[in-house]
């Protein structure tokens, strides 16, 4: 059994990197916090006996050898957060697997396969698109030179920023080899509290589709300028947005749609924007639906401009296909949690997660623990101390199934 | 008659200051640029032997002395510019007003009543709010300790700005006193062009209402969050922005509105916002309607706020109620131009003018030349020489009809 104070008091120690004041974590990813936030991470592998490497896309991996070798049975996640994130999200899959480590060390026990722990770099996506950037790029699903190439919000690229923060290491892509792989995560959403269970055993990941548009009209005056004839920027990008939300409605089920990003120039009360610039983000289990939405969407955008004579452009951020976990995979979480005598159900993701990327290359599975109130992506973030062990537990427990 | 050359090259010379890249100009109140363009017309009122003052406001008053004693005739408008604005709006006014005086300079006419050539301060009201803020002032509008206070887009407070690029001078506000106030303006809309005619003869200006709209709501994840568990400040604002153009076009007749400022928190792709923050800008001839359209926003922010789950902090930024000129005034405006030659109509301005301000003190009226394509607060503004040279010949005409 794992030690709840050391992986707690762990969580907190790398929570106090890029701290905000009122709680929560700024640790936008290939940014100074994130490098101090690495360096914590690797000094504690370290510390631990893993061998540690990284490759060209500052993916980290520590290594622990088994009684045999082979590719490792790895867990991990991600360390970067969003702008207003908490200290769980992602964190708690990379030192939840530190924690199963040291637990394995103080008992002497030696897997049968090695056992790898590893961090990948961008996963959250909230400075450089596409999210979960570096397990794509470790899985082959990227080439390594466009993600590299990729511009970030603030206009710096993935590459420069990796080589200013000395994170780029020289393993090759998509090393080690993995034999499986197993992400511990907090749930981010609020059904396993709403359900009063202490562990999801996740079949599978939302589709996620996340669109730039760029509308381009005519500033003007906002007060000699007659309705008729504005070519207004900022009313389209507040046109889409309110359309998103009807459409997410329409379409039902666990269709999702946000626009969580939306900047207009030049910005003063008196002139009619000539420049919006918003990111859409929609989602869906079912590829069917997401397309729909896909194309709803487009055809309302084309008429918008078409009607209010702007131009629009149009970029792809990300998209990803629903992802099934393997079967075989997900009933081991369940079998483990059963176990260990905790509630489990089934359920899907609604976030993204490196997880999905490496389901191309091995089979996959997720442990979800419940997040307070359903919260995620907010300086709030919260799950409780026995929530967070019994996740590492059930992590201890498949890791030791997989790796014998 | 007026030296057009003289005219355009003043013009072109201010807006040096401040120039931007592909045309027009930056010159926001109180910035370094706006120090720039004072220092340049402050010269060129010195240069024409004007007695400069300024007051605590930062206006600037240029007095040409008459045959006889009392208070002047006054002309002017503001320097300062929206973040990206033309080189006509507010310039054309004060310019204008020099090159009269530079005409009577030559000529060797003193006038009976003394002439004055004014700019006031942060007419834009781009950076801080309300717009015509230093007239506001002159004319008793505003105590001259909350202008000073009144915070900007960028958190600067005015007295401060004022300080700091020196332009607060000791004249004591409300001097000099005015016999009777013109404003030469650009249209800054589509009617004179649309109707082949070169002067306006304004008769009255709409009624503004600014507002400041902040909402907040709970900052969650994009792909986990169902939609009827969200609390979406992002989604609240753009909701706004939509029924505002909804409501102007509902309303009808001369009612605009926009949406023109919109930021949001943590204004990230994957994150639902939890701070949005807006500015809405309603205008009409008809204080009735106006009142109609204020509430009605009113109603729907209020019932939204509610429906979202989210909370709305309110604030006026400016509300001004129509304004209705001189008929007198109007008339010598009308009569003046008929006089030279020119076509003239009489018109509302649908822009805020310093002249609106003036008009609580003294008998007040304005000149609109042509607007290309109706284009203002834009980099494109334009106006042909011939255009703005026939406006100054007839503020030329009218205030020498008021100064005798
Ligand atoms: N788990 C997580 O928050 N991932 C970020 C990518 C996304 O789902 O938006
Ligand atoms: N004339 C002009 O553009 N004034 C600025 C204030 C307004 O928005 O009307």
């Amino acid at each position: 059994r794992i030690n709840r104070q050391r992986l707690v008091s762990r969580l907190e120690q790398l929570g106090q990197i890029g701290a905000l004041p009122g709680g929560g974590c700024c640790r936008l990813a290939l940014t100074e916090e994130d490098l101090l936030g690495r360096e914590q991470v690797i000094g504690w592998m370290h510390e631990l006996g893993l061998e540690v490497s990284s490759d060209a896309m500052g993916n980290v991996f520590g290594l622990r050898p088994g009684t045999e070798p082979g590719p490792p049975v790895m867990t991990g996640s991600h360390i970067d957060t969003v702008r207003t994130g908490g200290i769980y999200d992602g964190n708690l899959g990379v030192l939840g697997g530190l924690e199963v480590v040291e637990t394995l060390n103080e008992a002497g026990i030696v897997t049968q396969r090695p056992l790898c722990v590893a961090f990948f770099t961008n996963e959250e996506g909230a400075r450089f698109a596409p999210d979960m950037m570096g397990s794509l790029v470790y899985v082959g699903g990227m080439p390594l030179e466009d993600a590299l190439a990729t511009e970030g919000i603030d206009g710096e690229r993935v590459g420069e920023c990796l080589e200013r923060i000395g994170a780029r290491g020289d393993a090759p892509v998509g090393n080690p080899e993995v034999h499986a792989f197993v992400e511990l995560h907090i749930e981010q959403g609020p059904i396993l509290e709403e359900s009063g269970i202490a562990i999801g055993a996740v079949e599978k990941v939302q589709g996620i589709s996340w669109q730039e548009l760029r509308f381009t009209g005519t500033s003007n005056h906002a007060g000699t300028t007659p309705m008729r004839l504005r070519h207004d920027a900022g009313y389209a990008a507040m046109a889409t947005g309110t359309f998103v939300r009807e459409l997410a409605n329409r379409i039902g089920g666990d269709q999702v749609g946000t626009v969580g990003a939306l900047e207009i120039q030049p910005n003063l009360v008196n002139v009619v924007a000539n420049q919006a610039h918003l990111t859409v983000d929609l989602r869906n289990t079912d590829n069917e639906r997401l397309k729909q939405a896909e194309t709803e969407l487009a055809a309302f955008v084309e008429q918008l401009a078409e009607r209010e004579g702007i131009e629009v452009k149009h970029r792809t951020l990300a998209r990803f296909d629903p992802v099934t976990f393997d079967p075989d995979m997900v009933a081991r979480v369940e079998a483990s949690a059963k176990a260990l005598g905790h509630s489990v159900m089934r359920m899907p993701s609604g976030a993204g997660h490196d997880a999905q990327m490496l389901a191309r290359v091995c089979p996959t599975a997720m442990i979800f623990v419940p997040s307070a109130d359903g919260i995620s992506h907010n300086i709030n973030e919260y799950t409780a101390p026995e929530e967070l062990e019994a996740g590492v537990n059930v992590l201890l427990r498949v890791l030791l199934d997989l790796a014998e």
